[in-house]
């Protein structure tokens, strides 16, 4: 859409922005994010009102001191209303905001930050946001649609280990924070007496820990879906690619809705085959299927429990000359992105993140502003997507 | 590696995490992380030594006061040498250190940024993180690499909107952080005044404002091997496709060393061929050469000023009957992971972003600790890495 041949060597000088790799929508739409992106920060119309003029930042130098002037009162008055800490009089106040206003001040962030406890930023915890593609399309969901709302990510990376998820939760960072997405794999009620009370924390994925809300996808329905749907293309024995139960809920649960769609069909769910990969990547994709062919083992469906492991096992039964769909249907799960675009195109089960970050972030945003609604878990149903991977037309 | 075949519907119990999606080595390298991301949290002794206990994070009643009275100083003298303002006789320091030690005190962090300005956290300021991969796979490393040093990453997208660009560098957000990666598009030298000196900041990518250290790849250099390499390949007639050199610093640079290959090849530059897209992604690429068919236009390669299009090519490609290598040669630039495990494998060109990733971080943090080194630009050399989809074998 928008393109056009230009057969000359010369540059052709054309529409807006973005420049490189830009990937939103320019002009009106960035305009907007800007500008609500301003409000939140700082919490009152002064900052709104300095904001607004990017020029402000440079004006540093007006005090408290130079708005009591200009309003008539004393500094303490000033700080009063700014901080909505005293009890002043609404003609005061009026007055006082006026002179905020007029003159542009712009109350010390950092300062108000320790009173208020509001920093215009929310942490994003996740045990990795590396190649399997699943968490860097969820930090980038969680970075532009907290972006429209006027905060900034911290993004934690925290390998699955349980200290490092408790630090994160507990650690002096969050005092940094408005609030948090976290993505548990390994901590426990037993970490969470140390938690103060009323720090906003909305779970994402499968791990439940204390009562925060959870948002969170059916795994054990995606696999079952999944299953289901190769099951129905003709596959007689399905391989099942990734992650290990022992360590990984994802795995467990996805395991058990693949069993599941096995038993409804009247298969034998105890003659399952899974390859059992520490990753959940590419690489262990391609070499589990490799693995499994050279152990000869008989299958003509693969499930990667990822797609990344899904696009891994395409390529290493490519290299073993077995063709996708025509010799072994293969189909993924999470409904990432580039699964729209490999040879062939891959069958997944769309995990729903915009859904999911869209739902987690509302949640945060009333915690953060002092709700008390019930918030519990929302589950979001999967939906799958058939593709040619799993569709024999020869 | 490490991948087992189980042929039995019991999970299997073996190896350590990490669990889902985990990308890291788990273990040791893991447990290294973590010990070594709480040293310069906080920076003295006593936040490590309270990090060291989590149970600490609970006693937050511990006061300056309690430090003051257990050391017998005053509570003047305790401040001081916990955020070493003042001067403070060894003796005293020593005393003052054991009782911080014993107690377990833990500053408030808050109030001593204000203070140090030492935040444990940087900010990467970027255009986007979305579906070209490029800033997703450079966002990783850098959470993972600045992690390995303690730090937590800030991320803000500004879509390449100079207002927003300006915003994240000289907004009260700064105040969060220790120092900055921004890959700017827009910013331009008149939006330095304001920059308060010392600000530590290390620039990314092409566009050079100011005096900052920059990390960028030769953008140029890389185009011109991809273009060298389909010549050699047999191609007579390369199609580009991707980025508006009239918005995007990348897309001239790209298009002049597409051109200078051609030039140095005796073919005349000023028939290069360039399909104009707004966005950098799978859809523009497919587009792109969608159009270009219907067109007519005559063209035997394709490069794709990035992965994400060449990927989307090669798709629209195939969607329209033309095989990758067979038919129409392709290419493209930065390395992405997943260009490894496509159908064909893509011939691409390392941007070498953990290089980059890597010198940048240094060089912020030699910035933030105060050093005044020389450092100016960093141009790392890219590498052609070869693979199917430019070599005919058929």
């Amino acid at each position: 859409m928008g393109d056009s041949v230009v057969q000359t060597g010369a540059p052709r000088f054309a529409r807006p922005p973005p420049g490189r790799r830009a990937g939103g929508q320019p002009g009106a739409v960035a305009r907007a994010a800007a500008r609500s992106r301003r409000g939140p920060v700082g919490g009152t119309f002064s900052s709104t009102r300095t904001s607004s003029d990017p020029r402000q930042e440079a004006t540093i130098a007006i005090t408290l001191r130079d708005v009591a002037e200009l309003a008539g009162v004393s500094i303490k008055t000033v700080s009063e209303v700014v901080n909505r800490t005293g009890r002043v009089a609404p003609a005061t106040t009026a007055r006082v905001e006026e002179a905020v206003a007029r003159l542009g001040y712009r109350p010390n962030l950092s300062a108000r930050r320790l009173r208020s406890g509001r920093a215009g930023a929310i942490g994003l915890v996740v045990p990795e946001l590396g190649t399997s593609g699943y968490f860097a399309e969820l930090a980038e969901l969680v970075v532009s649609q907290a972006a429209r709302r006027g905060m900034a990510v911290l993004i934690e990376e925290t390998e699955g280990v349980r200290e490092r998820e408790r630090e994160a939760l507990l650690g002096p960072r969050r005092s940094q924070l408005d609030g948090m997405l976290l993505n548990a794999l390994r901590l426990t009620d037993d970490d969470l007496p140390d938690v103060p009370d009323g720090f906003p924390v909305v779970l994402l994925g499968e791990r439940q820990v204390g009562g925060f809300d959870r948002v969170a996808f059916d795994n054990a329905a995606a696999a079952r879906l999944a299953t289901a749907h190769l099951l129905d293309a003709g596959a007689r024995r399905i391989l099942v690619v990734g992650g290990d139960p022992a360590v990984s809920d994802s795995a467990t649960q996805r395991l058990a809705g693949h069993r599941a769609a096995l038993e409804a069909a009247g298969r034998p769910a105890a003659g399952a085959m899974h390859v059992v990969t520490t990753q959940w990547d590419h690489e262990s994709g391609l070499a589990a299927v490799a693995r499994a062919l050279a152990a000869g083992t008989d299958f003509d469906a693969v499930l990667g429990l990822n797609d990344a492991l899904a696009i891994g096992a395409v390529r290493g039964l490519l290299d073993a000359g077995r063709r996708t769909p025509q010799d072994v249907l293969v189909a993924g799960i999470d409904g990432l992105h580039t699964t729209g675009f490999t040879t062939p195109r891959l069958t997944t089960v769309d995990a729903r993140r915009p859904d999911i970050v869209a739902r987690a972030l509302a949640l945060l945003l009333a915690r953060i502003a002092g709700g008390d609604d019930e918030g519990g878990l929302v589950e979001l149903e999967p939906a799958l997507v058939v593709r040619e991977s799993t569709t024999r037309t020869s």
